[in-house]
């Protein structure tokens, strides 16, 4: 950030006035330029036993293998961010279930929320975003190809908890940032 | 939004290629400036069987009561946004336990989380964005006088599993805005 949105004067870095972290601030119009993480969300589609999964056509990460998943839009839930990636990236309409998982990854400044989902037909397609999509048993997840830390995690624990025939949901904190 | 917080040039709202909702896009240096949900982040801190309220001493709101709470920064998980937020509302140190709610706050662009909390030690105090602050049982919370209804609809759920002697979660949804 080098201008403020504002007025378009540029901004400095610093500490405000009964702040604690330093914020970009217009030393012409005062506005404080806060920054937040964001919420990107996703599910797992379950179909017969099977997960929907996307190879991505996007960087980063291209050619990687994901659940549906995206940056979660205003104006919409969190289960509406997760119905609309599946539609968006596997041409899928799915019903949004239980939350599995909730990952902090600290050097993106986001926060992943994955959701338990089923097929509402078996139909997908290849999305813009996707070079592939295709419905797998545990046995053929890519676990060597997946795109995040955040869908090996959910994947790994939607699949325990599965095993056990419980739904819980689980927290997990990625930071890939050197120190 | 009125410049790009990039290179300083005025920005038009426009629907980029590919994507389908409209964003403030930088027609000099192309930037396309994302605008998502902002993180809210609270805890129901409780002491032997009292729970912990603070008046608000800063709009909006002014003068009503809520649980500590405010918005997720970046570098940090949410559990640690939720004992921040008692740190600097209540001076207070808390223990953060499960999940209560997830709040959707339509007309704010927000998502409010809140987690159960135990006081690590029977000791608090009014921070600065505080006027008071108070351990008040389930008969005493002022209903009429809470802040926001996240906090209405947390504390209702709260009690009623610590009645049923469970911890679940709970979605919300709340647009106040006009249509």
């Amino acid at each position: 950030m080098n201008f403020c949105s504002h007025c378009g004067a540029p901004v400095v870095r610093q500490v405000p006035p009964g702040d604690h972290l330093p914020r970009y601030v217009c030393e012409r119009c005062g506005t404080i330029h806060y920054q937040n993480p964001k919420l990107v969300v996703g599910c797992v589609p379950e179909d017969g036993g099977r997960i929907l999964l996307c190879k991505r056509a996007i960087e980063p990460r291209r050619g990687f293998w994901t659940v549906p998943a995206g940056f979660m839009e205003n104006d919409e839930t969190l289960q509406q961010a997760a119905e609309r990636e599946s539609h968006e990236e596997a041409l899928a309409s799915v019903e949004i279930g239980s939350l599995v998982s909730i990952v902090h990854v600290m050097h993106a400044h986001q926060v992943h929320v994955f959701f338990r989902a089923r097929l509402a037909a078996p139909e997908f397609g290849v999305g813009p975003e996707s070079l592939e999509s295709k419905l797998v048993t545990e046995a053929e997840i890519p676990w060597d190809d997946l795109a995040f830390p955040s869908i090996t995690f959910t994947l790994r624990r939607y699949f325990a908890d599965r095993a056990a025939g419980s739904e819980r949901y689980h927290y997990a904190t990625f930071d890939y940032r050197s120190r």
